[in-house]
C-alpha cells in the first residue's frame, strides 16, 4: 500500500486536471518520497519527482540510488537518471502516453524546460505551469509534524536559553553565535535550520545580519534569531535580549513589540486571513506612529521550509486553517540605533492558537523580568 | 574605481554580444558583488544581479539593504525591489534603453523567465540564454583565491586529524560526524562545506551516504568526506580508514584506488582535457578489470561552490588551466561489502599540479603505515 502522502501526491492529478505532475522544488520531493537528499542549488538537483496515476516515481543520479532507495516511502519507484533527466523523464511521460503534464514554474528553470520540450519533440505533450499547487500539500500539518515541529522548537528553546546562560558583555556577535551553534547541536538539533543571527546596537536595525566582530555593550539591544532542525522540520525563535541596564528607548519600544506580539498571538485564528493578523500588528504600531518601521511581514508557515504557506503579511493570499503552524515575529527597526523583535510560534487550532514557543523573554541578568514580561 | 571583479563581469557583455546580463544564480551573485547573503531556495532568491555597461546593480529586499550595502563592491549599486523584483529589474532594464539581455538559463526559472517577459512587454528586448557563460568567470582563481582555498584546505585537514584522534571502535556513525562537525569549528571553519559523510562498511557502497545509527565495527572500511568552509570558499577532503586489521579485499582495493589517485595527480597539467584526467584513474582501474564499480567521475572544480568548473569527467568539455583547483577522487563501490574513495585537491600550475592537501592517508590506528602508503 502506498504512503499517504504519495496517495495525496497522486490526487492532485485530479484537483489540477492533468495526467502527471514534474516536481522540481526539493522540498516538495523531499515531503511526497521521504527522500532526505538536499539541492546544491537550483542547476544541481538532487533528484526529480514525477506523479502520475500509474504511480510516484523518483529520478536520481547513480550515486544517490542506493540511498534514495533505502529512504523512498512505499509507493515511490527509485529510477536511475540517464546523462540528462530530462530525457528519463521525457521517456516515462511519453511511455505512459500522458498528453498534459504539470511542472512548478516557480522552480523549473528555462534550461531543464527547453531540454524537456527538446526530448518531448512531436509527441504532443503539453506542458502546463501549476504555480505552488504542490507546495499546498505541505501547508497543514498533521499530528505527526506538529509533533516534530514542537520537538525542533523545543530543541530551539532549549539552546536559547543555554546559550543565554554562557553569553557575556565585551563577547562578539559571532563568538555568541558559535555558542548558539555549539547549544543547538547539544540539545539534539541537526543543525541549523538557517544562519543564527546575533545583532546588536545599531547592527540590530537590520532585520537579517551576519553576526560580525562587534562587540556587544551593556543597555543596547540583542537580537538573536534561530532555529534547530529535527528530521528536517525547522525551529524558529526570536528574542532580543541586552545586558545590565536597557536605554529607555529600549525600554519603550521592547514594550510596544511585545503588545503587538501578545495581540497575534491572542487574536490568531482559523477563518482569519494572512492579510488580517499582520494587521492585528501592524495596527498597534500605527497607533504608536511606528508602522513605517515594521519593515518586514508579520509572519510565515513553518515546516520542512522555514518560509513556506500560509503567509502572515500584507501581501497574503491565504487564509488560516487548523494545522498552520506560523511564525509571529513582529519588529520595529531604527537605522543608527538598532531594533526590538520578539517572534513565537502558533500551531492554528479549531478555534484559536495555541502558542509552541516556550522560551523566556526577558533580560539577559533577569533583572527586569517584573518591569517587561 | 570599480572592483576588479565587477569590471571582469561588465567585459562580458562584448564577449557574449549582449547590452545587459540578469544573473540569477546565487554564487555567481556573490563573486560579482561581495554580497553573501544566501539563497534559501530557486524560488527563494536573497537578490539578484544586473550587469549592464552604465554599471552592476544589486537588486534586495527591503530586509536586506543595510547588509547588502554594507558588503557590496565597489562598483555596484544596490537598489531595493519592488513587490515582484522583475518589475525592478525590468525598469532598468527600460531606462538604460537595453536592447539585448542575457540571462542564466540554468538558474532562471520559467516564472521568472515568464514575469520579466511580461514587465518588457512590447519595449522589443531580446531575452537570450546565455548558459553557464557567468559561472566561467570564477573557474581561474587569482592567487588570493587560492590562499583562501589553501586556507579552507588546511582547515579540513586538521580537523579530520583531531576527528580521527577521537575515533573509536563501536561509535556510530553519526557520533563521528558529530565529532568532525565539532572539530571542523575549532580549526576555525564558518560550517560545513556540505554534509559531512561518514559511511561505514557496506554503507561505504553508497558514494553519497547520511551518517546514521550504524555501529563501526574493525578491519571495515570507513569513508569520510567532508570540507571546512572559509570567507565562503570550500574544502573538500575524502579519505577511506579503519580500525585494526583491514579485510583482504580492503587492502587489495585500496591499494588499487591509491595508485589510481596518485597518477592523476602525478599526470595533471595545464592543456589536458577533463576526459583525458578523468581516463586516467579509469584505465587504471580497467586494467584490474574493476571499473565498472567506479560509478563517479573523477573530479570537480572547487571554489566558493563545492562543485564548479571544470568538471573532470568522461562527460566533461573543460580543458585544464593554470590557476583550476580540481578535486581529484577515484573511488570504486562494490554493493554489500563497502568501497573505498580517497580525494585530494590540486591547484593547476604552468606546467603540472600542485598538491594542495595534507591530511595523511593511513590506519587510523597507524599501525599499517608502512604497508599501506
Amino acid at each position: 500500500m502506498s504512503h499517504e502522502r504519495v496517495t495525496r501526491a497522486q490526487s492532485l492529478l485530479g484537483t489540477l486536471g492533468v495526467d502527471g505532475i514534474l516536481v522540481t522544488n526539493g522540498t516538495n520531493r523531499r515531503y511526497i518520497t521521504g527522500f532526505t537528499g538536499e539541492d546544491h542549488a537550483a542547476d544541481e538537483l538532487s533528484g526529480e519527482v514525477l506523479i502520475t496515476a500509474n504511480g510516484v516515481y523518483l529520478f536520481e543520479p547513480k550515486t544517490n540510488l542506493p540511498w534514495a532507495q533505502a529512504e523512498a516511502y512505499e509507493g515511490v519507484e527509485v529510477l536511475p537518471q540517464e546523462r540528462r533527466w530530462t530525457d528519463t523523464v521525457a521517456n516515462v511521460i511519453i511511455e505512459q502516453g500522458l498528453r498534459t503534464v504539470g511542472f512548478e514554474d516557480a522552480t523549473t528553470t528555462v534550461q531543464v524546460y527547453n531540454n524537456l520540450v527538446e526530448a518531448l519533440d512531436g509527441k504532443g505533450v503539453e506542458l502546463r505551469p501549476v504555480g505552488d499547487a504542490v507546495d499546498s500539500l505541505r501547508a497543514v500539518k498533521d499530528d505527526d509534524e506538529v509533533a516534530l515541529l514542537q520537538r525542533a522548537l523545543q530543541m530551539t528553546d532549549e539552546a536559547f536559553v543555554a546559550a543565554e546562560r554562557r553569553m557575556r558583555v565585551g563577547m562578539t556577535e559571532k563568538q555568541v553565535a558559535d555558542i548558539i551553534r555549539e547549544e543547538l547541536r547539544n540539545a539534539g538539533s541537526e543543525g541549523e535550520a538557517f544562519d543564527t543571527i546575533v545583532a546588536s546596537g545599531p547592527n540590530a536595525a537590520k532585520p537579517h545580519h551576519s553576526p560580525g566582530d562587534r562587540v556587544i555593550e551593556e543597555g543596547e539591544p540583542i537580537i538573536i534569531d534561530m532555529g534547530a532542525l529535527h528530521q528536517g522540520y525547522a525551529g524558529d525563535l526570536t528574542r532580543t535580549v541586552w545586558f545590565g541596564q536597557p536605554s529607555e528607548q529600549l525600554v519603550t519600544i521592547y514594550r510596544i513589540v511585545q503588545e503587538a506580539h501578545d495581540a497575534c498571538i491572542a487574536n490568531a485564528a482559523p477563518g482569519m486571513t494572512g492579510v488580517e493578523l499582520d494587521a492585528v500588528a501592524r495596527d498597534i504600531f500605527a497607533k504608536h506612529e511606528l508602522d513605517q518601521y515594521f519593515v518586514h511581514s508579520l509572519g510565515h508557515g513553518l515546516g520542512l521550509r522555514v518560509h513556506e504557506a500560509p503567509s502572515a503579511s500584507s501581501r497574503s493570499t491565504d487564509t488560516l486553517e487548523p494545522g498552520h503552524v506560523v511564525t509571529i515575529e513582529p519588529g520595529l527597526y531604527f537605522p543608527d540605533w538598532g531594533g526590538v523583535r520578539i517572534e513565537d510560534v502558533v500551531v492554528i487550532t479549531a478555534d484559536g492558537a495555541r502558542n509552541m514557543t516556550t522560551a523566556p523573554k526577558r533580560a539577559i541578568d533577569e533583572s527586569l523580568t517584573g518591569e517587561l514580561s
